[in-house]
């Protein structure tokens, strides 16, 4: 949900600056597709609370754009900051293309030789002890595009863990980084080793493949939830 | 979403009138669960569209609530009405309670000896030319209270359809019922039968089941989406 709704943020900010996703194919033939995130929380929003989601476009080089997205309570607290990495691609060959000086001009973005390095999530080795789950690709988790909604992946990474560990754990920190595309019709794989050897600190190291060809992989650090007492 | 929707309208609706979940649960050890929608589907809302969901639990009798809901738009026109049948279930036996006079007096529904009834889906039969799908419970497809979401069966209904088939039609009524709750876990099957002998009104048919016992079956009847001009 988290993802879904940055998402929205990300695409008011276009519809608001003149470059809405169909405005762009319509007169580019391209769209804006995210390749990572790195997402620290620092507190997941209570039922009923008012949150507020900011973004901005705040560099980018020839292919590569760097935005932010930031969660905040109502007090104003930061409550999860998230970093990403975009590209343009050609909708029609689907691969990456230059950064188009228009297209990017509205967001007051800085052009910069290097945009920030996000931390790559680590990935499986063969001797790991790994727990995997197979998955239809549902229709409804297919995006107006064909592809599946980013907002699946973290989903098949989280269901591959046991539901016990799920209730009492919430992520602190997620690496993600989505490598190649999914379709309609296929069938993925989610894949998972847990480190436990910080106990306060567990971390898992997730992939999903569909055909034996990775399409996403994240590192995520989990804190345990703690019930709030009466104070 | 619009079933998602409508559980927060009438769960707004219990908390304003101090029978939210929670209460019913530690006061009565009770929970309400919806038996069958009747949905009809006048218009489905826009992009962007602002849309206002109204909602009055209308009758009762000594087992069977009767609650509708109005979906509409800015202008007041009505885009969906539902109808829905409800009980009260016993959390720890999870069997059907008689409705406790306290619990339902706050909304002031009517106490009538038959609550009207809403159509029932038809069943597949044995003849019948077949399609199914199987699904894996996803952890993000369960509810608080360990079951699935209302609103996954639909969308394993919709899933067991072409693809060319949902990008062409959308639903104009639905009648559903939920006979069997399914846990986390568990896989199911959508099977659907699609009767398009008037080809202007086609009509499926479908059942999820788990482990051959019916989870859930409903009849839909679809139109063909119409590409609007520009007038």
């Amino acid at each position: 949900m988290l993802i879904n709704i940055l998402i929205l943020a990300s695409e008011h900010q276009n519809e608001n600056l003149g470059m809405d996703q169909t405005f762009l194919i319509d007169h580019y033939g391209i769209g804006w597709v995210v390749t990572s995130y790195s997402i620290h929380i620092t507190e997941l929003p209570q039922k009923d609370s008012v949150v507020k989601m900011t973004t901005r476009g705040t560099s980018y080089n020839r292919y590569f754009a760097f935005r932010e997205f930031w969660l905040h309570d109502q007090d104003d607290n930061e409550l999860v900051k998230v970093e990403s990495i975009w590209v343009l691609m050609n909708e029609e060959t689907r691969k990456i293309t230059p950064i188009n000086k228009d297209v990017i001009a509205p967001y007051q973005s800085e052009n910069v030789r290097r945009i920030p390095r996000l931390p790559r999530p680590e990935r499986i080795e063969p001797h790991d002890d790994v727990t995997s789950k197979e998955y239809q690709v549902r229709w409804s988790d297919i995006d107006f595009n064909g592809h599946v909604n980013n907002s699946r992946y973290p989903e098949w990474m989280l269901d591959s863990l046991p539901m016990e560990f799920l209730n009492n754990h919430e992520p602190a920190n997620i690496d993600i980084r989505f490598e190649n595309e999914v379709k309609y019709g296929n069938r993925v794989t989610s894949s998972v080793v847990v480190d436990s050897s910080d106990n306060a600190k567990i971390k898992t190291v997730h992939e999903i493949k569909s055909n034996d060809v990775l399409s996403a992989s994240a590192t995520i650090v989990w804190k345990e939830i703690q019930v709030k007492g009466n104070d």
